[in-house]
């Protein structure tokens, strides 16, 4: 039987569609046509409207060994319309208008009914090539070989299938080109500020790397009305992009003399950040952020990705005697189905800011160039239109 | 002027009575009379009534760098009344029974009025061989050589000068030997899970180390209503002891055969326990402590006190994917002159055990033999009992 060419006919059979497809690391995505399957029980086709390119999507494009594997669909932060369900979902149905996530909320486990904890334990965050229910792939190419899955999502495809507990319904009046950002990045940043550190009004915060993430903890912050908010970053130019999600403070590395950043800050805020958050991925700025976070009640919130075996050291008399806090922040804490929506709202109601992370936007064809972008530094998100309507 | 020998009429004047004299490092104090002299403006005089012997002295009085320092007047656990004030005083008059504490709280201070730190930050803690107002000592030998004070305290004499700061009024009619096991160790303990972890009711605890403070821990956790209490320890009898202090489980880490310490509790609980205590002072603990507390939203506290240079190395993918909180906790999160009153009414109250923790007293010529005593093992606390009156 010949795959259908995506149609209200196509549900229970496999769908023909485009996909850009990573072949080999840090080679231009190849747009091809792949055969998406039917989705099995618990499992949702999507028809991608738009996503947008996320710094995990290409560090795992340059990955050369596992978790790095090839070929795949990346792509992780998208939204999307149910093309078709398999058996057991009944959360949502065929039209709906959805956002699917790496981070899973089955709903049953101990986890996801404690208001203390965002990490599923049903359906575990792991970097894995498959579907997390069945540990298979639900994607081909035309000469029938199995192209690998992404982070539970894989959106840089017209069609996708996810497991239903990744699945988040939204009001279908929202932006796409905006909503898709909730996906990861913007999400991250500004849970971590509400929902991780819980950022009280009228505190200073302190952000280790100023990319998108980073500013959505500035966003973040800003709206939980910390009224000091001090951004790190080598670059300069972010401190004016910063200032729209209420940046006030700026430290470059590079401009402080004989001092450690942490030092700078220390006497910038008389004593250091109410919280300090890590937006790079690097241990040694862990250290340094929970070094200026403030003794007594200073919260440092760990958000980036470091290498695998990497380890933060931090002086065992200084987690004595400072009554800090660490803690670790994965998708800032937020529980995907429960949270995106109260994100949109505000979004809606014009609190939460989302079109000032979009600096570009491509259609699905140039998808490469939005690698470009984002690698060369001047864009903080780019979202990427299907226009498959 | 001849100094009085301890009277009434002794207020303004040098005190010449006997203290128990660190002079070298390790070796046996010396029993010998002192001058104590008059309080200066924001101190108290103090008569001591008795002391008990925490591992902190132990360590100090082995300790032959900086800040080990001779000769000093250690102990820093201890009840006493007050004899006189310097000027300035209005919180405490003569008469008045009082807790000195190595922690302070000024009251005014941006900590002192928060309810989140317990570090006051007017008068820091560190560790210093003066008053912590002026930097010079009340004590000087019969030839006229200055003895370092101790963390504040130094009540290993009949009469000892405290800031104010550093000294909470206490109702009298608490039994001495009982209250003056608050002044530090038995507080920290169950300080450090009542304040600081805010043990949840029904929760799972791990507790590394089960020293009086371990146990403490063991005990404030049972008032908090935690319902598995694990106690970790290389000596097998400590768990009959801590099952006076609602222990539940007990881990030899010379009998989990080829695993960890943390896998064996993650194994035991099901994931991990809701919270972890690290009592010894070892950083390869924490980094056991952390490793097992619940993905999610598991606590590791630090009380123990390791070498100034250790560093604690945790996994920069296990901060980051844990969810999990690392807590330091100085003198149990608690403010002294708010929460030892409180403790000592939950103590009257029949709720707080701490008779359990008094296994031995001695007279105060005797005080070498609790030293003795706290280093074979086999004693919680040696409480010292000064018998001046």
């Amino acid at each position: 039987m010949e795959p259908e060419k995506s149609s209200s006919g196509s549900r229970g059979k496999p769908i023909r569609c485009r996909a850009a497809v990573s072949r080999k690391p840090g080679e231009p995505l190849v747009m091809e046509e792949i055969i998406v399957a039917p989705p099995m029980p618990h499992e949702v086709r999507i028809r991608i409207i738009c996503t947008s390119l996320c710094h995990s999507d290409i560090i795992f494009w340059k990955m050369k060994d596992f978790p790095g594997i090839f070929p795949r669909i990346l792509g992780h932060e998208a939204i999307g319309i149910v093309e078709s369900v398999g058996e057991d979902v009944n959360e949502v149905t065929e039209g709906d208008t959805v956002i699917p996530t790496f981070m899973s909320q089955c709903g049953e486990c101990a986890d996801c009914r404690s208001t203390k904890s965002n990490l599923c334990t049903k359906l575990p965050f792991k970097v894995s090539p498959f579907m997390p229910r069945y540990e298979t792939s639900r994607f081909t190419d035309l000469n029938g070989e199995v192209l690998y899955h992404f982070l539970f999502v894989s959106s840089f495809t017209e069609y996708t299938v996810v497991d239903i507990a990744h699945v988040t319904k939204i009001d279908p009046a929202v932006t796409p080109s905006r909503a898709c950002l909730l996906g990861c990045g913007i999400s991250t940043g500004v849970g971590a500020a509400w929902r991780t550190a819980n950022v009280e009004e009228g505190s200073t915060v302190a952000i280790f790397g100023l990319g998108s993430i980073g500013l959505a903890v500035a966003e973040g912050a800003r709206l939980c009305g910390a009224t000091r908010i001090i951004g790190v970053d080598v670059n300069q130019q972010k401190f004016e992009i910063g200032k729209k999600f209420g940046l006030t403070d700026f430290v470059d590395p590079a401009n402080c003399e004989n001092k450690s950043v942490s030092q700078v800050i220390i006497e910038m805020t008389g004593g250091g950040a109410d919280y300090c958050f890590e937006c790079v991925g690097l241990a040694s700025l862990v250290q340094e952020a929970y070094a200026c976070c403030r003794k007594g009640w200073g919260k440092t919130v760990v958000l980036g990705v470091d290498k695998p075996a990497s380890l933060v050291s931090l002086p065992s008399q200084e987690i004595l005697h400072g009554g800090k806090n660490l803690m670790g922040s994965l998708f800032g804490g937020l529980k995907p189905k429960s949270d995106i929506p109260l994100l949109l709202n505000r979004y809606m109601d014009k609190e939460l800011q989302l079109d000032e992370f979009v600096t570009h936007e491509v259609r699905f064809e140039d998808i490469n160039k939005a690698f470009d972008l984002l690698i060369e530094g001047q864009c903080l998100r780019c979202v990427i239109s299907m226009c498959n309507e």
